[in-house]
């Protein structure tokens, strides 16, 4: 690649901003020594943080914002109210085409809202949703809605599914990704209209989406499909319910493993391999809320992170860029369209 | 006491019956001496299984059933058709104050339309709910509904609040139980309608329940309140969402120790621990799905489970009916309508 990849930071979002922003570009610097970040912030804050890292020097821009969105912001007022903040100013940098790309640790909801405004939905998708990545047993699944929509209509969640294959091809780099519904097993009348509306346009329509129709709660961490397409409400749970448990899992390790002397022997031999067993479900690998559906590339990072979570989450950002990914989007929701159109045609003539 | 409790056992339900339900029996009879216990099915069958364990005369009785309800089966043909099943006559034997509860391992749907045919629901009470008591950071947790109502309404989610709430305070032996309701941490609009309205019932309503307003999907391995309400649809997802992550979390632990032979040498150290703590979440520890809201207990066992998951479920049929948890819910309800009614009363006068 000539060109050079640009990225956007909100370098004043997140708990432990700006300092964390600026070591996780600093981490992100050397993954990606060819891309360019934008630090967008309060300068007088970033200048000090950026000349302390000399090695920054040559991949760092800085760009002045006077404001800041808090967590506190409720997203109607942050569209209003915040148009000179770090957030904002990442995202118009995205829309007028100056990055690939925007990652915030700020507050979700105006980040959504934001998003929305500034980067606009592609033709074709109703609503935006959140995706994350998440380890399973067999690697690596993805799943979306992650809240942004509470509420979801069965084409809402059809056009979920294509931009959740298209990001594990794309992204992930799945040849053939398989895709599921979240429902549960009760007998007879399984799930709600909405669930059930979607399997039958997924199972009907024409493409090229391996649909293998309905998972349930338990599929998402042993990696049946590859991609677990859900209304905002559920996914939300679901994450956090998958999050609850893991931190359970490991409190009641530790405590087992400090309840006897012997226990307690076993542990320092085993330590190191306890410890690539916690990498692998570190949340910090998985750090990154993909904002699918539009017109730009947004990730919200976890806004407690630290610059090894908010680097990934970057990371994120660059594959999507790197990949073209909003115009594979852009192609598979045309033939979305084009086949559901087919289909109608069918049915009707 | 000196009347003894009857206990009526489905013996043909499950992948594993007759044979496990007669060695739940066994094993239970050892907990629970002065129980007696029905095994209602092909007496062909259980006879020479009964005889074999002769501790088992004494608490014992056997009721032959001509039919057995099939996984298969719908719940509406189940109602219709298998009317001389082990499952049916099992609830006929509860309805008809025979026994003090009815377990079965077989067809959840068939057991819960069923039940609610039998047993009928409670006055106050529009649908019954399937409730579960989750392992915690801070001790056990019960959540409801876990999938017999794939939508619900405000008062659905007011009245599973009650019943979840008598049941920790009752069955769970807690003083004074905290209630949460299941949402999304979302901004501007938290959840859907029928979560808010709910909560605005349960925040206004004068009742002796310890509301404690939204939780979100962590907070459930957290224990951050007793009693988690939510629909079936959520509820089912976040049930096997816990349990996938949970088995994912045990997998990683074994390759982790298996990936060297320090880290194998530390297993062995840490063996005796490991085991206590893989106990206390044992899936067969918490076995038992409880259908609240009906006059009289009835309770689903996980279908795969063994003799000893089995007698975990009788135990929670023998506690219910042993703290007449029937009659308290009654009360509680009566004093819901009663609170719900002044509450209008303030509201238009």
């Amino acid at each position: 690649m000539s060109d050079r990849t640009t990225i956007a930071l909100d370098a004043m979002g997140g708990d432990r901003a700006p300092d964390m922003v600026v070591a996780g570009c600093e981490l992100a610097r050397v993954r990606y020594p060819d891309v360019t970040f934008v630090l967008v912030g309060d300068e007088s804050r970033l200048r000090p943080l950026v000349s302390g890292r000399r090695r920054l020097d040559a991949n760092v821009e800085l760009l002045h914002a006077e404001q800041v969105v808090s967590n506190d912001d409720k997203p109607s007022v942050a569209l209003r109210n915040r148009r000179q903040s770090s957030m904002r100013m990442a995202l118009d940098l995205v829309r007028e085409g100056k990055a690939a790309g925007a990652v915030s640790a700020g507050n979700t909801g105006a980040l959504m809202a934001m998003a929305k405004l500034v980067l606009r939905t592609i033709p074709g998708v109703d609503r935006p949703a959140i995706a994350s990545i998440f380890p399973t047993e067999r690697g690596e699944t993805v799943m979306l809605d992650l809240g942004a929509n509470v509420q979801c209509a069965a084409e809402n969640l059809v056009q979920f599914a294509v931009l959740g294959e298209v990001f594990a091809r794309v992204v992930l780099g799945l040849q053939k990704p398989t895709v599921g519904l979240l429902n549960i097993g009760a007998e007879e009348l399984k799930g709600n209209d909405a669930v059930r509306e979607a399997a039958s346009v997924l199972r009907e329509v024409s493409l090229p989406l391996r649909f293998k129709g309905f998972v349930e709660g338990n599929d998402i961490g042993a990696g049946t499909v590859d991609v677990v397409v859900t209304d905002g409400f559920t996914g939300n749970v679901a994450l956090k319910t998958a999050e609850g448990t893991a931190r359970l899992c490991t409190t009641f390790i530790r405590q087992a493993f400090r309840s006897s002397l012997l226990a307690s022997l076993g542990y320092l031999l085993a330590r190191g391999a306890l410890r690539r067993m916690r990498d692998r479900v570190d949340p910090r690998r998985y750090n990154g809320a993909i904002f699918l559906g539009l017109e730009g590339i947004a990730v919200k990072s976890h806004g407690g992170t630290d610059a090894l979570g908010f680097a990934n989450a970057i990371g994120v950002a660059v594959d999507m860029a790197r990949h073209g990914f909003i115009d594979r989007i852009r192609q598979e929701l045309n033939d979305l369209g084009l086949a559901t159109e087919a289909a109608r045609r069918a049915a009707v003539g």
